[in-house]
């Protein structure tokens, strides 16, 4: 989208040379992005770059010819190496100025921690002639809005969480809307899916991503597939009225593979499924070692609903504590459909559960065979009237713990997918 | 630093549009910084761009005139909006070509998911003419190191951190060190800490981190901090010989909070420890619902070291299989130091190890008392002569998960300091 658009276009600068180094995540840059996205706002590019006087001249001029409106974080503090405002100023020629206002604000915020205003703070209250300062509640580094140029707003925030957040929320956001555009409202919605790879899925929906409005965008983890449909209009109800028929039509391609949106989890909605008809679940895992037990209980107020299970990581363990038989687990070995279906049932009755789910499998990256290659995990599961066991090969390549991982999800999935059809489902 | 100075140096673009709209945190370029800091690469710029031709065109083309070498990461997936490899080439009016290779890689790897190669997927075995193949261990992306111009290389990556790593540790970091300076060798070591905060590390050696060769950054994450030491010489014999004193000193000065380095984790120490002494483990989790134990089976070859466990998730398991005492539950709560032993001697026992380790404790955000608040967890150890249990109260702002993984780390880390010191330890 080019400068002179209907619709203003922003970027966003995080400045500070610990984000160049590493040592700190740009959550900051998130953050912002989501709420852009979230008030409609078109963001084509994010940088960081260091607290450096030139490189962060350069930048801004450049910046400026061909953006709307650039969002800085950091580089607002009482240190020498805090460069952004007097960067900001010198890049459009104009001089700095104090703010008494300011001045005062600093010294009640920092008597606090000590008695005179130290000498390096006072520069917090300059800022460049013609801008408008902007409000820091919780800081003692306010930020500013300025129009150095027609048609380029520079918007400075400071680079601690909280503080941007506030600021964010108390001025900006409010800014932005009454700034940048007219009469539209957007809103968006994430579909989950898991058991399908993203191309197949996007396979399945192609003709429906290539709409305008909604737009649907497809992002991939690992085990999990999302589409964000995010829709423009006059108002609220309008912009979900154009992501409801897109929502049904996807959940209607994906079918079973669909399994929940926004905050949903696998877990999460296992845990849902099972509170409503009133059963309760235990977990037998070999291995995984503890890791769908985590999974679960990362769901809070699970524990009416998942009582707990058995690590049996040792075979001696499958047999002492759940009764895994001796003989199956000689002629078949631990991974195989007798001895999960024993562990499933096994962990069920010991903890008294209505469901008993259980995973064997092997993790590599030693222990495979040609006959049982890394990778290949059985999953068994015991329920009110099921006792079934379903073999998965995963990609060795993924690594141990990504087939760690995998387990854990596809458990879920088999898990939510015979709650919800009682019945073996294609692995 | 200009592009035509003795050093080359470097950029990171990030390409994906769910970076823009917030989506997903950038992780990929934390990680990216930290790697090139740790071979003394400078790198002046991050910047994230949307999958968008254009865009992507425009900017890769201004970069290639500042900078010797851009690093990219996202864009090499088989869906329509992935990008990245025909706008590098379309950017340098160069011809892609398929590799017989790749193409039979990716036919190898998609069949574990769908037996014929969907069609999209092979459009990732088209390569930039001129440019070298980057083998992906673990996904159907094979990224490129290519010099389209003098003096400009760009490498691209997959954006999945897992692939994205995999490739640097393989391919990308030994290629940068033998091709980005001369006559000098560079080399890193990293130690880790545990139960010691950033500041509190910094302040014990912060007359060592001020030296410039070595050079030494510290980072922290959750329930952990790293000193990363860099050295720069002729050899690596010498950059070696520069790291050792230092390493020797901080370790000195940390005492009890280092645990280990480079690969090590806190996991693989234990494993370790209990290998050497033959003697084995099994754990019993209340609030971290599998957590220990899936960290402990995160190390490869753990079975004959940690033998299982019991997740005794709600009340009733504590009793039934833990043979936790009914009148301590009631009296003390499951949350106090005589059912955390309680705990630990059970898994011990129905287990048969050498050694029992139990975690009860609150994670919130509910079930928080005045007494007994969101946070607070009791730690229970049982070994060869030792039964003792330890209280933690966490920040109850890092949130549930946050609480059941450092509850985890510090369960691992008590358990290291009984083994090592064989007595109890101030908390």
């Amino acid at each position: 989208m080019s400068k002179h658009s209907q619709e203003k276009t922003v970027e966003i600068l995080c400045i500070g040379s610990e984000l160049l180094l590493g040592n700190i995540l740009n959550s900051n840059a998130q953050w912002l992005a989501e709420k852009l996205a979230s008030i409609g706002l078109s963001h084509f590019r994010q940088t960081v770059v260091g607290d450096n006087f030139d490189r962060l001249k350069e930048f801004i001029l450049a910046t400026s010819q061909r953006t709307n409106i650039l969002i800085t974080t950091g580089g607002l503090g009482p240190t020498p190496d805090d460069l952004t405002t007097e960067t900001i100023a010198a890049a459009f020629n104009t001089p700095l100025i104090e703010s008494k206002e300011i001045l005062i604000d600093i010294k009640k915020k920092v008597k606090y921690s000590s008695k005179d205003l130290p000498l390096i703070n006072k520069k917090q209250a300059l800022y460049p002639k013609g801008s408008k300062l902007i409000h820091n509640p919780t800081g003692t580094a306010p930020g500013i809005i300025w129009n150095p140029n027609d048609d380029f707003t520079i918007i400075t925030l400071p680079g601690v969480p909280s503080e941007m957040k506030n600021m964010w929320d108390q001025s900006i956001e409010k800014w932005l809307k009454e700034n940048s555009y007219k009469n539209k409202t957007i809103t968006s919605k994430v579909l989950k899916f898991t058991g399908i790879s993203e191309s197949e899925l996007t396979e399945k929906v192609n003709d429906i991503l290539e709409g305008s409005n909604p737009t649907i965008s497809p992002y991939a983890s690992l085990g999990e597939v999302r589409l964000r449909i995010t829709s423009k209009a006059e108002n609220i109800e309008r912009a979900n009225a154009l992501i409801e028929p897109i929502q049904h039509e996807l959940i209607q391609r994906a079918r079973k593979n669909y399994f929940g949106s926004d905050e949903d989890t696998l877990a999460s909605i296992i845990i849902d499924l099972l509170r409503q008809r009133n059963e309760t679940l235990s977990v037998a895992e070999s291995c995984t070692g503890g890791g769908l037990g985590a999974s679960l209980t990362s769901v809070s107020g699970a524990s009416d609903i998942f009582l707990g299970g058995i690590i049996a990581y040792h075979n001696s363990i499958k047999k002492s504590l759940l009764n895994v038989r001796s003989k199956e687990l000689l002629e078949d070995g631990a991974v195989s459909a007798e001895v999960v279906q024993d562990m499933a049932l096994g962990v069920k009755k010991k903890l008294g559960t209505d469901w008993g789910l259980a995973i064997s499998g092997i993790a590599g990256p030693s222990g495979g065979t040609p006959n049982k290659p890394v990778g290949l995990v059985q999953f068994g599961i015991a329920g009110p009237n099921i006792l079934e066991s379903i073999e998965f090969q995963f990609n060795p390549y993924i690594g141990r713990i990504g087939i760690q991982k995998l387990s854990v999800i596809r458990s879920l999935d088999i898990l939510r997918l015979f709650i919800l059809h009682g019945a073996k489902v294609k692995a």
